[in-house]
C-alpha cells in the first residue's frame, strides 16, 4: 500500500463549535465534475464524528514550513486539545460550508459531504469541493505553482516525510514519443 | 485541486480477454483493514466497462524509469490498440482476481472490487486489495524503499511529473516537540 500521499489536514467543527483539525494520510480527489475529493477516517476519530454532525469538512494543504504542527495535530485528538490553540494555527469560519479552514496554510478545499461509506476500519467520506482557496503567494502562471506551495508527501508504511523532487516531464506529452 | 498524486497504471482485461492498462490520477487508499484502494474513472473509458465486466483491477506503481510508457498509456484507447504491446510491457494473469498486472512495475495491487458509486463525471471504484506485490530489488528494511521505487507523482492541473525529493522528517515524531 506503499507510495507518497500528499500529506492533507481535516477541519471541522465539533457539536459545541470548537474548531477541530487533524492530518489524515487516506485523502484524494475522486471526481472532476463536480469536482470531489474523498477522506476516509476510523470511526475512533473525533473529526469522524464532527463530520457526520456537520455534513461537512475542509481539505487544508501545508507547506512544509508547518512539519511540525501537521505532525502534531495527528498525535493528539481533539477531544481533549484545542489543537488550532495548541499548534498556534488559525481557524476561519468558512463562508461556504460549516467547518474552519486553516489561515495559515497556502491551499484549502471546502466541501460539502455527499456520500458516507462503511468500509471497515475506515469510514469513507465524499465532499463536493465548493470552493478551492489559494495564497497568492503560491499563484505561478494562473495556477498554483507545486514548487511554491511545498507540500509534504508522507509514506504511509514507513512513516516518513518527504518534499516534493525534480521536475521530470510534461505530462500528456512525454509520452507521444512511443 | 492541486498537489501531487501518486502515478497509478490500472490494469484490467476486456470482455475478450485483452489484458489493457490506463494511467489514472485518482488513485487513493481508502482503508487499512480490510485494505481497499479506490480509483476514480470517466465512464467513456475502456477501462471502467472492463471493471464494470470483470469486477476485478490491479493498481501499478511504475518506476520513473517507464515515464514514457506511463503517459503513453494514458494517452490512446484499448478499444483500438493493444497498449501493452505498443509500450513493450508485460501482463502478467494474478492468480487471485480477474485482471493483468504490469511484470515491469516494482509494486503491484491486485484489487477485488466492492463498491461503485457514481459521482459525476468520474465513477468511484472501490476495489479490497487481496495482495500486494513488491519487487526484491525494490526492498529496504523488510518494507519498500521509497527512493528504491523511484514513483512518479503528476500535478494534475499543471499536467507535470516530478519526482519524490528530498527526506525531511520522521512522522508521528516531530510533532511531539510541540
Amino acid at each position: 500500500m506503499l507510495y507518497p500521499t500528499p500529506v492533507s489536514v481535516v477541519g471541522t467543527y465539533d457539536r459545541e463549535g470548537k474548531p477541530n483539525i487533524m492530518t489524515a494520510a487516506w485523502v484524494g480527489v475522486c471526481c472532476s465534475d463536480p469536482p470531489c475529493i474523498a477522506v476516509s477516517l476510523r470511526s475512533a476519530t473525533y473529526t469522524h464524528g464532527n463530520i457526520v454532525e456537520r455534513r461537512a469538512f475542509t481539505i487544508n494543504i501545508p507547506s512544509e514550513k508547518y512539519l511540525k504542527e501537521v505532525d502534531y495535530v495527528g498525535l493528539v485528538s481533539g477531544r481533549d486539545t484545542d489543537k488550532f490553540s495548541a499548534a498556534k494555527l488559525t481557524a476561519i469560519r468558512s463562508k461556504l460550508v460549516d467547518a474552519p479552514y486553516v489561515k495559515e496554510f497556502p491551499l484549502v478545499l471546502e466541501c460539502s459531504l455527499r456520500h458516507r461509506i462503511e468500509l471497515g476500519l475506515h469510514t469513507h467520506f465524499i465532499g463536493e469541493i465548493l470552493d478551492a482557496k489559494a495564497d497568492e503567494a503560491i499563484l505561478g502562471n494562473e495556477l498554483p505553482d507545486i514548487k511554491k506551495v511545498n507540500p509534504i508527501l508522507y509514506t504511509p508504511l514507513a512513516r516518513e516525510y518527504y518534499r516534493v523532487g525534480d521536475y521530470i516531464g510534461k505530462a500528456h506529452a512525454v509520452g507521444k514519443q512511443l
